[in-house]
């Protein structure tokens, strides 16, 4: 217990990774400080938060108005903006469990202090990868991923000299994957909010039952390990208990395998190098350990794993764009404005009208991303008619 | 290619792992090599890879005769004798592919002197681990598995600071798996020798067969990676692709898998801690990757695996009484002396019969060995009676 205590600012505290992080540092209590919480939404828990937690800094993203603002000044803690808090001289890791492009700046802000940052935001990846990781580098920030998927690749790799030779990014597949095709554009939003095996959040649930969810680690995977896409191969493994593989050049491979619960991989992004004893996670039953299946993702019946693919090898703005279209699209879908299978045709299409801009800057994936909102918002509209 | 040149001494250059270790050295030639080379059987071959790897050391177990002096006098290579070849100044590493426990003075030599010593025998370890280990630490010798197995563990481990809450071997069951119990008593040798995913050596072969050589491994993996038997769990997974896994502190659990074909450990372990591309041995076909199928074994059926497990448990010289008394009876089963089911029965009635030497020195496990398999060649007698 000797260690230091690690400081943590923890973005996006509220949603379903940033609860389940909370859960860890209540369990390693003696291990970490929490000095900075900050949410989108859901005042009520921020508020219980910082009670418990008593960070100095707070953010909330809807403070403009009174209530809000009289809630968060109650709290005894100083207001910070995101990026500000993302690169405070006193943080030693940031966790981004921001949902969608909201949280970019403050991973742009905490690369560019050299901060350690706990990534469980994918989209900043996805959308911006070459920036991030070009300034990671350049500033000795190190990203550590926090998703099941690159949690277990980053473990495969642990220890590893050469680079793999390929990735095999395993997927459960979702509720779909034995729904029958021609019903695909019936299903409803409670059908696809029930995912088999992970609890999470409702638009990366929507989005694993798409398998966009897929796709967009697939692009997360080609900056975190800086592997070829091509070299990023997808599985379909539906009980979720290898959460991915890597091929290393000799031929010999490694699989990462546990309960599916994210506070393994928050756990192990937070207290690496080390794995601390867990008794709140028993191991896999081994007395009971049963069969592996795997399967060939079918891309006929999932359209978006193939536009996530093909989007990631074109790269330029089209990834920011992909990403875009499919937040417009699973909103609609979630407020019932559009159809399951209407959220592939949607993201095809604003994909089709874009016009790429290769090597973009900043500014140019915040105007892709503004554009494909509006281009997608049109297209459903344009379906819907 | 600026590495140093690795200097090799192969101990039982023309059993199986002796050759693949040798396909292993001709696929990788500027990397290594060959100086020392020492066989217990097959001369011819012994002479011809003389030829073909030039060392400068050689042994011939069965070299009293003329015509094997004569043979080996012809070869332009000095005799030296297993213990000097494993311990000469100008080997890297001494790569110890004998059999039974014939290698085993030579580990203690490769121990003694500090080598880096790849090892495929099991039976020196499972016979004097205590003693090899505490060598070994003295010295700072590397042992080095070749075993697929402990090469898989070995594999799971690099990295990891932690030693591990539990290991998985996995067994491929063997030809028998699905044979039916009552039927056991009538399998053939060529039944027997039939194995399903792994080409090996009769003894071996025979071993696995019967599950003895999951036992034995069961106990190697308790000294190789300093973990109580306890720990260590068998699971039956017959397409030998998971060659075993490894479960952390903190409830993560990683496998190595690759298809079966021991010139993966071997390389691993001749160029570890690098992974050289490998042509000769394609990764897995993830293209057409199917079910891992994972069962639990049959002790009923397969009494052998309880056995070793409980001497290794007892730990003293049961595992020596164990190993000598199971080499007697596979050499009895394979000469059709006695039946396939006897194996087991014959190695229970000698480790029944043995008493105990908790820590053993040398000479105790020596004399253990001695007795084993005097026991065991009077017990099969009274079973044929």
């Amino acid at each position: 217990m000797a260690e230091k205590v690690k400081r943590i600012a923890l973005l996006g505290s509220t949603g379903s990774i940033g609860r389940q992080t909370l859960d860890v540092v209540r369990a390693l209590h003696r291990r970490f400080k929490v000095v900075g919480l900050a949410a989108g939404s859901n005042l009520k828990l921020l508020c219980e938060q910082a009670k418990e937690f008593t960070p100095e800094y707070i953010c909330y993203a809807r403070s403009d108005n009174k209530a809000a603002r009289d809630a968060i000044a109650a709290l005894d803690c100083k207001f910070l903006p995101l990026e500000e808090m993302a690169s405070r001289k006193e943080v030693d890791v940031v966790v981004i469990a921001t949902s969608g492009l909201a949280g970019l700046g403050a991973v742009l802000a905490a690369v560019k202090a050299g901060k350690t940052i706990a990534l469980a935001n994918k989209e900043s990846l996805v959308a911006a990868g070459a920036i991030i990781t070009a300034e990671a580098e350049k500033n000795k920030a190190r990203i550590l991923p926090v998703d099941s998927e690159h949690s277990a690749i980053w473990q495969c790799l642990r220890g590893e000299k050469q680079p793999p030779r390929r990735i095999i990014l395993t997927a459960s597949g979702g509720p779909f994957l034995d729904y029958p095709p021609e019903q695909m554009n019936s299903i409803t939003v409670v059908q696809a909010l029930a995912h088999p095996s992970w609890k999470m959040g409702k638009k990366v649930t929507v989005d694993s039952a798409t398998l966009m969810n897929k796709g967009l680690e697939v692009i997360e995977a080609r900056w975190l390990f800086n592997i070829p896409i091509e070299d990023v191969k997808v599985l379909v493994h539906p009980q979720s208990i290898v959460h991915s593989m890597v091929e290393f050049a000799d031929g010999s491979a490694k699989a990462q395998l546990s309960r599916p619960d994210m506070r393994l991989p928050i756990r192990y992004a937070l207290t690496y190098p080390n794995r601390l004893p867990n008794n709140d996670l028993p191991g896999l039953d081994w007395d009971n350990f049963s069969d592996l299946e795997f399967r060939q993702p079918d891309i006929k019946k999932f359209p978006c794993l193939s536009l996530a693919i093909a989007a990631g090898k074109k790269g330029g703005t089209f990834p920011a764009v992909l990403c875009a279209a499919d937040e417009v699209a699973v909103g609609l879908f979630l407020r019932e404005k559009i159809g399951f299978t209407d959220i592939p045709r949607v993201v095809d299409k604003v994909l089709q009208k874009h016009d790429n801009v290769s090597s973009p800057s900043l500014d140019d994936i915040l105007a892709a991303d503004k554009w494909a909102r509006q281009t997608a918002l049109e297209t459903a509209r344009s379906i819907l008619k």
